[in-house]
């Protein structure tokens, strides 16, 4: 607390990112990918003419808009990119949600959500997940000043198909609808084709899971080029060059190799589906999941306990000590030589 | 202008960054370095393992801040990083200058300050430059919601010495000052010092201009670890690793080389003294300047019609179209080379 703070800011509560380890760990605790980034990537920083960072990035990020729009089948100006997809998203706060009405927002997901909402003095409303731990579109009320969701949803993992997204957006036309897609390539399906039908979609993406660039920071939105021109509204008020010009160089490089990105996705999906019959197997209940991670449960040994027991064994995995999730823990997905270790580990704790 | 905007999005009026061309042009125009980044620097990117980028970031910016606090003597709890010194302003404006009095600033400065105002709701008041341009520091009110101003000062090339800051921070007490120091290391004296004594004194830096690294987005900010707490609250709440793994590794390595820094420095000013008295030969005057640019202003032609028969000529200088200061141009220190091509354009223009 100081005197010198603007009003509010001591009651800010942070989101905790995932702990960084510096020793040497099995790291399942914070959503990476264990695939290197694309072999281009190398090669921009190898040939990269330093002299180039002495000038000031493109405001616009022309070249990195450009690629992200052919990957996606849209236009140029139906692209956003930011550094990181939280700062993408920090920026549609302020840009669509400062509303007289309170937002809608799972009562579980990305726990960044209510963090913002404290930041830009956002109300929100959540809505209560599912039976079967599923976004329940259909609660998300109309009348609202804005609504956000991942899907694939974290830490659930749990997608909606473009259909549900699609009867959302027929209900639901006079408030942004934000889907955050960063989990859609391990299996999900995306709601980008729906952005041309419908000018209140903004979808956000990352280059952190999928295309193993969690260590350089590039996010995107994805929607009409009404919400984008909000978007840069804010943006340029608040930094005119957040995309950096290596980082853009190297987000155009992963984007180009369409099969090494195809080859990193399946090996995830394929060792996620083998961990989640053989955590089974241990008499862990895994929720199914289009993501790189699984939210799992034991009914008889408390999640606290086995992320203790774990972390003496040196796997690092994430445990969310709120009361909801109190009795799961998330564990991302690794090489397969890791996740047996992993199972190794749980057979020697729960034996 | 769309419904789905927040309320006041479609009045943000962004800052104008100076034009990037894609053409080939002598670019004078954004203050970059003409000097390229340090050795150092190309050898990061030649050695860097891009394995390393599949993971997170350290939120906490450690080696980076660790390599700041030795550089400036200070401890690592004193310094703040981010994308951009203009990000670590706006977040500052959020931190500590959304207060019930307004803030105060010269009315000729770095633009962005009004356009930080609007964007987080802050009323400003404005004092007036001096007779040399200088900026008034007798004339802040301590009753103010905050101070911010450049020193040296931007467009004007004008800087106060430590006990000039020293004597302010005596007088105001109660609210931040923030001293923008993004020109300093061209002939101006650093107020970091001074932290030490005044809690309430944060000074911001960049490596966009003395570091010649425009083009990769760092800035820092240095302070009391109170005042550090408060820009690590408003980060916290808005993108947990706002400094990429790459960003980081090319600052740490830019201010190990010493030596390098010293000479590109040197050469900046001697070019700036070199290009001032070549200009003053031809009519110009020529404000003294503690920065890596000159505002010059001729009194036998109109500042436009120099910068159009600048344009022509393939260069590029900045024409700013306000009301103080139509009649200048702001004109970057390039190589020895470039300022031999503006100098023989400029005869060429007014004979």
């Amino acid at each position: 607390m100081s005197k010198f703070w603007s009003p509010g800011v001591s009651e800010l509560t942070p989101y905790t990112p995932g702990e960084q380890p510096r020793e040497r760990l099995i790291k399942l605790n914070t959503n990476e990918n264990p695939c290197p980034p694309a072999p281009g990537v190398e090669q921009v920083l190898r040939d990269y003419s330093i002299d180039h960072l002495r000038l000031y990035p493109d405001p616009d990020s022309r070249a990195l808009r450009e690629a992200l729009a052919r990957e996606h089948g849209v236009e140029v100006e139906q692209v956003f990119v930011g550094n990181g997809s939280d700062e993408v998203l920090a920026l549609a706060f302020q840009a669509f949600f400062r509303q007289p009405l309170p937002i809608s927002m799972p009562a579980i997901s990305y726990s960044f959500y209510p963090v913002y909402c404290r930041l830009y003095g956002v109300e929100h409303r959540t809505v209560a997940l599912g039976d079967e731990w599923q976004v329940p579109l259909e609660a998300f009320d109309a009348q609202s000043g804005g609504i956000i969701f991942a899907n694939p949803n974290a830490p659930t993992g749990h997608g909606h198909g473009r259909d549900a997204i699609e009867a959302l957006l027929k209900r639901v036309t006079e408030c942004v609808v934000l889907v955050d897609e960063a989990y859609v390539d391990f299996g999900g399906e995306s709601a980008v084709p729906l952005v041309e039908r419908y000018p209140n979609l903004l979808v956000t993406g990352t280059f952190s899971k999928s295309r193993s660039l969690a260590g350089l920071r590039l996010g995107y939105a994805i929607g009409s080029r009404e919400l984008i021109e909000g978007l840069e509204r804010i943006k340029n008020s608040f930094n005119s060059y957040p995309v950096d010009s290596l980082a853009s160089a190297v987000g155009v490089a992963a984007l180009e190799d369409k099969a090494y990105f195809e080859a990193c996705r399946q090996q995830v999906i394929t060792t996620r589906e083998r961990t989640r019959r053989r955590l089974g197997e241990l008499g862990f209940e895994v929720l199914p999941s289009q993501t790189n991670f699984l939210l799992v449960h034991h009914p008889d040994h408390e999640a606290a306990q086995l992320f203790v027991g774990l972390r003496e064994r040196s796997i690092l995995v994430r445990h969310f000590n709120t009361e909801a999730l109190r009795d799961f823990m998330r564990i991302s997905i690794g090489t397969d030589d890791e996740m047996d270790s992993l199972i190794e580990a749980m057979e020697a704790i729960i034996r």
